[in-house]
């Protein structure tokens, strides 16, 4: 698939292509996707353009939502209404999360009255909740129901990953999923209910999102039906929707460690990415200026044993390290409810042991250098130190650091390794120019 | 789910609990394999040792590699054997990954013929073939089968997530899918070859399982059919199935930046946590110290202006970050094949403007802190250039860096850091200590 990818942004930027041909040769809209987003912002407009008008719709939910709204900005009102006219609630329940509340509202008069009760219903529930995101895509019959009719209803085109007929009764309530197998062989007159699948689990319409999408992906079903809590059937979330959820929910998580988020343009406007961007390196300057102020404490120490400036680095850094090691650990295991206060006391044993250990073994190799280096014991002594207490905070600090940030309502995948490299840094600082100060001035 | 794992925990370190009798109560082995990832080994081993035998391999087969390998170490041969005789392939297969060969060869004895071909079959592909994971529970007929040998097959009980009776002629060649629903209403005799479905795709046994996966999670199907070259059916891929490889993949990803793998164990041995981590500690110091070796070049510029020791950390760490969200940025597009040689020129276009755009910005907020703190212009003059000239090389080397990786045929996730913050550590000291030497000395 990649291939085929790299394939098409060359051709994109070779002006002999006829370009309307090979649009159409590219038989799924995700790739249509993939390429926009793959090249600058001019060539994106371009490409667009050319593209058949009912393609349009699909191609741009599956575009991330930066690139989305590159191209949204640029389609003139005739443009989004021939959009509109195609959309669903489903397709603008998507396309709100980046349409102007205006367009909404304008779209919203495109569709047809049960879709509009789908989308104000959907829009009932925030985004992070199950019920914002269900489909209405599903087979359902009513609780009296017997085989003849459940045969019936699989006679017509039956929506994608459909295993189970729902049964509600007269209010809407969910009594439970029929195995569309089951009914093969049993007489027309059995009722539906007598072959209710008791296992098939369900999913609340005010969940969190990601928690039911995983649920989802490993139940074993290839949908689960979604109740309100007065226990009406609001939809189902199907195993695709849910595995987009989780990726995109991982996607985030990758990007949280630059203080980016997932739907970051490869080619966003520079002054949009410029002003994206500052907030990290601002954050980022502060910790940076707060490390130096603790080193220009040491000035004096610093003039007289240049040295230690040299091996500042060396110190940083190694406490860098094996904080992050901890942290990623730790993040890994809060984001399974693996960790918490019970185990914390158990963990920091573990994590005191690994950070002493391999701290004396860095100290020591790190003084042979040192000592070989600058040809002072004193200098290896005191980079020795201060090398095994910054790696023993740094440990302690990845255990820590973590906790406090998620009692503190922080994402400590986000902000957990800023947190901790300023630890790490200060301590190792204070700690090397201190000693060196007792030591060698 | 955390909430529940988390009360597990502290019941599991009370000694006055029941222990045998609350762990009946816990449902799924999933959580069962969280809670013994949580804990401590020797914990682990005592709650081992009163877990039901039945659910020890279900439970087993949940654990990471790291954990599972603490509780196959500590069984004897007798409870291997136990063990083994409720296994049959498909957990043999996923097992093999962490026993010793000499136990996988005698599980081997334990299993029937049938499953042992199976077994055989999915060692002739690699771990990262989708072969290997196949799964050879699904329903499959003769090319003759009519609607009436079709509807006799569903009465039995059905593999989970099947959608589709796959049709073979006589040596196993695989001729397409009928959709179980498509068989209601037909009439007994109709051949079952009339109902196929065209558009159900097919993954091929050689092919990468994480490729495979992927198109799993997405193509709206519940499992896919899985073909040697030669188009004999295999087996299957089912989205379980593909998720956990998934999970799995993100996992590595995630943990990879710190120089771990996924199944790195929360309470691992010392020792072996010890050694786990010295990989990246060593690398690290490797490229700690060649920094310091060229901030040791400007030993004598460092002893007559002892600010530009103080200031280092700032210059070093703006680039650093500035670096990392290019970086984070590239990884995500060259995984989802969206960069490559062709729009890298484009990209480096972008990722310039907005460095020198970007850099200018902080190079003058940076030069008044410095002109503030340290009341010198040429000071400050002096930051300021190495500030734009590091944010410039930074998001610069974010681009290039991982590509040039990738065509070495290095994981970028991995190593990209590294190496970009190696590049932007000594870019950042050289120009600063160099400009300064020039300037101030």
């Amino acid at each position: 698939m990649s291939d085929s990818i790299e394939e098409l942004i060359i051709k994109a930027a070779d002006p002999s292509e006829d370009r309307e041909r090979w649009l159409n040769t590219i038989q799924d809209e995700e790739t249509i996707a993939l390429l926009l987003e793959s090249v600058p912002i001019e060539q994106r407009l371009d490409i667009w353009r050319d593209l058949d008008s009912e393609r349009r719709l699909p191609v741009l939910l599956n575009l991330r939502h930066d690139p989305r709204e590159t191209i949204l900005d640029a389609m003139s009102l005739s443009e989004l209404d021939a959009l509109f006219d195609n959309s669903d609630a489903e397709a603008l329940i998507e396309l709100a999360e980046t349409l102007p509340r205006r367009l909404v509202e304008r779209a919203l008069l495109r569709l047809d009255d049960e879709q509009r009760r789908y989308f104000e219903q959907a829009r009932e529930y925030d985004e992070n909740e199950t019920g914002h995101w269900v489909s209405q895509k599903l087979l359902m019959l009513p609780a009296s129901a017997k085989v003849r009719d459940g045969l019936r209803l699989l006679r017509r085109e039956i929506p994608r990953l459909t295993q189970n007929i729902f049964l509600v009764n007269r209010i809407g309530s969910y009594l439970g999923a029929v195995p569309i197998n089951s009914l093969v062989g049993q007489p027309d007159h059995l009722p539906l209910s007598e072959l209710l699948d008791e296992e098939c689990p369900t999913l609340s319409a005010e969940e969190d999102i990601v928690e039911a999408s995983r649920k989802v992906q490993f139940c074993g079903y290839p949908a689960l039906p979604v109740l309100e809590p007065s226990g009406k059937l609001v939809g189902r979330l199907d195993v695709v929707t849910a595995n987009e959820v989780i990726e995109e929910e991982f996607e985030s998580k990758l990007m949280a460690s630059a203080g980016l988020d997932e739907n970051e343009d490869l080619f966003a406007p520079i002054g949009k990415t410029i002003e994206g961007r500052s907030v990290w390196l601002g954050i980022n300057l502060l910790t940076a200026l707060l490390a130096s102020w603790f080193i220009g404490l040491f000035e004096a120490t610093l003039e007289s044993v240049v040295a230690l400036a040299v091996l500042m680095p060396v110190v940083a850094s190694m406490g860098g390290i094996a904080g992050s090691q901890t942290l990623a650990l730790i993040i890994r295991g809060l984001a399974l409810g693996q960790v918490n206060e019970t185990n914390a006391r158990q963990l920091l044993h573990k994590e005191f042991k690994v950070g002493a250990w391999s701290g004396l073994i860095w100290a020591v190799v790190i003084a042979v250098v040192a000592y070989w280096w600058f040809d002072s014991m004193l200098i290896g002594a005191v980079i020795a130190c201060a090398i095994l207490i910054n790696i023993v905070t740094a440990s302690i600090s990845g255990l820590f650091v973590p906790l406090a940030l998620k009692r503190m309502n922080f994402d400590p995948a986000l902000s957990g390794a800023v947190v901790l490299t300023t630890v790490t840094d200060i301590v190792g600082f204070v700690v090397f120019l201190g000693l060196g100060t007792l030591v060698l001035v």
